[in-house]
């Protein structure tokens, strides 16, 4: 990508009401564009890493044989008021609209009566089980209160996946299997080792324990207890040493911390099956619950965390794997050979498949530099006069280290990636 | 994929209020789930098809030097106001939601407004220009009535882009190339010789003629008067002796269709940009008006006219660009040696990077039959006692054609694809 050609490379201003750092280091950089509180839009830089952290998930749920669908964001009230959930009182962030008729719809904020429903038209016997789906999908939740940039969006892209097993106990191996692809996401994305399993209270779906994804940061609003030998902790919600007990956690290794909640899973057993009558028949002929479970990871809430977890004074720093561009090239020279020699790189960059970010404005170089590290781009590749001519100085963004390298030097540095 | 893990495999019924042809065909065959009218979501084969129609789209898009971005669906109502696109009374397909402070707020129906208001943020001058940015997104519209399956959604799926220009001169060329990359679209998905350009009314976006793409057929809700030698058209809103005489069209040769609209684009002139104050200053310091474009075209709406255009009696019948699979694969026999092939062959096209569905379910082999048709898989490939060992019979969904192959034979046949 040449920087001349991108509309969004880095912003005239952050909005004064903007307190987050993730926003307005996003902002800054010309990542996503703030529309209101709690509701940002994605210019190009933003979608490519929103699209990469997407990919990252989808790869895993495929793995793990869940199929993709799409489910609407308008709601039927019907569905919803089944398994009471319809009236404010019971769930209290909905949006709600209105049909021309007068009919009233919600805007989708979570999708497990649509997705039971839905599966009345295709679910007979025990042969048609189990069944995975997932989305990648906008929803919306009415929050009071929408301070924490991407972190908390009134409009934000989640991941959303539910199962249907024929029983508790094919519906718990399924579930473990969830939580492993869920750290091998986490892996990929970078913080694998800042995030825990944390018990959690069970929420709106159900009286149990629920499981919680929880990356430490200091900007966290939920506080955990955490084992971190073990890498699991408890939510403080449910601290208490019958819990901890229960758990079979041990109280004097639990330090307290602030998490960001990256993911949750539930085990919603036949609430919903049952209220919207999705059962099975076994082979005895006799009429069965679905054991149900839903997982759910913030895909707009994970690119704030990780904005604002590796942030540094300087800006930005994405992990590799999500990254609008590997490299962020700039020519401090503006003499024919030294923009031969650019152009020339950034050829065989893009024909090894290695994204490029190519700073051809006509700005400079100091400035170049400063957006550099503020767009957190892994590796800045510097082509000036005073180093060799067949040599390239090559910084990395996380270490700040420089080194120089040749072609086939910095190559096999970038693939390795 | 195998047909056994894919629990969408043909639906039990389709809803009775289901009016159109194109989603009871789509409903039938598990590809969408009807949540209210106009209202659809799309399960696994569906999900694909559209991801393919979308992967068309961006992929021209891309090519025309556009951007992608995401928007938000929120709207707030200040930038709306300001153009005089708020009120019901002036555009009465709003659907509209209110936060918790009692704010009002939109739910996206375009994104002219918001798409102006987030480049203040980056142009000032003339070196910021051109700007070229599309998404494909999900897009809201209170319709009244909504009888048409897929064609007239309250909810979705769609392309839109924003071009701004220097002035309209530069403006003008970059439309034609648009209309260009739209043709091209067309005919990657199989609709090119059956769609015209048709000059239309501005409707609220200006007052001069804009440019539709219009997929004749019976069903279609426009009536269009066509030069089928020129392959353009006028729409029956703007149908007269003077703008035929105008748009230089001999009224002699044109002869009316019905149509469906499958694309629009637009000159805005600088209406929204100056009404938002989105101006570029020129190499004189002057202050310049931006020329702007809108160009849409339906996504959910293509997957819907697509499946009613060029069904048949048995079912749906897709291009290879956007079904699901290449490959229906079915095994009328069941002993080992037959599922051994079958396991073989599926292995071999799916290396080859054929995608098949393999009919694996636990049904009689009439149904298969049945379903490989309302399913409109291209080709159905049949392993059978009854043909040679080294051999497959091939049906071409559309001509119906059977012929005789071995795997060479076969291979070949579905690489040219």
């Amino acid at each position: 990508m040449r920087l001349s050609k991108l509309f969004s490379n880095t912003s005239k201003g952050v909005p004064s009401d903007e307190a987050a750092l993730n926003a307005r280091l996003l902002i800054q950089a010309g990542y996503v564009h703030k529309e209101m509180a709690g509701v940002y839009s994605y210019l190009p830089l933003g979608k490519l890493v929103l699209d990469k952290i997407s990919n990252i998930i989808k790869e895993e749920m495929n793995k793990i044989d869940a199929l993709e669908v799409q489910m609407s964001i308008l709601q039927p009230k019907d569905i919803w008021e089944i398994t009471d959930r319809w009236d404010d009182r019971k769930v209290d962030n909905w949006f709600k609209t209105t049909l021309k008729s007068g009919q009233e719809l919600g805007i989708g904020l979570t999708h497990e009566e649509p997705i039971v429903d839905s599966l009345r038209s295709f679910v007979d016997s025990y042969k048609d089980l189990p069944i995975y789906v997932y989305q990648v999908q906008t929803k919306f939740r009415n929050e009071l209160r929408a301070k924490s940039g991407l972190l908390r969006g009134r409009e934000f892209l989640m991941k959303d996946m539910y199962s249907f097993s024929l029983n508790e106990v094919e519906h718990k191996i399924y579930y473990e299997k969830v939580v492993n692809a869920y750290f091998k996401i986490y892996k990929k994305l970078g913080i694998r080792d800042k995030t825990y399993r944390v018990y959690a209270d069970g929420g709106i779906f159900n009286k149990g324990f629920s499981d919680e994804f929880q990356t430490v940061i200091d900007i966290g609003e939920d506080y955990i207890y955490l084992d971190q030998d073990l890498k699991l902790g408890i939510n403080k919600e449910i601290y208490s040493d019958q819990n901890i007990k229960k758990l079979g956690l041990n109280k004097d290794k639990l330090v307290v911390k602030k998490g960001v909640e990256v993911g949750n899973i539930f085990s919603l057993g036949s609430k919903y099956t049952d209220a919207l009558g999705l059962k099975y028949t076994d082979k005895t002929g006799q009429e069965n619950s679905i054991f149900m479970g839903c997982y759910g990871i913030g895909v707009s809430r994970l690119m704030g965390l990780i904005a604002e977890l590796f942030a540094d004074d300087k800006g930005l720093v994405w992990p590799d794997s999500i990254s609008p561009a590997l490299v962020y090239l700039i020519t401090v020279n503006t003499d024919d050979s030294s923009l031969k020699k650019a152009e020339k790189l950034y050829q065989v960059l893009t024909q090894n498949k290695i994204e490029v970010i190519y700073d051809d404005r006509d700005k400079r170089v100091g400035e170049k530099f400063v957006d550099a590290d503020l767009l957190g781009i892994p590796f800045r590749v510097v082509i000036s006069s005073k180093i060799d001519q067949d040599k390239f100085e090559i910084k990395d963004r996380t270490t700040q280290k420089i080194e120089i390298a040749d072609l086939d030097g910095l190559l096999k540095k970038l693939l390795k990636k």
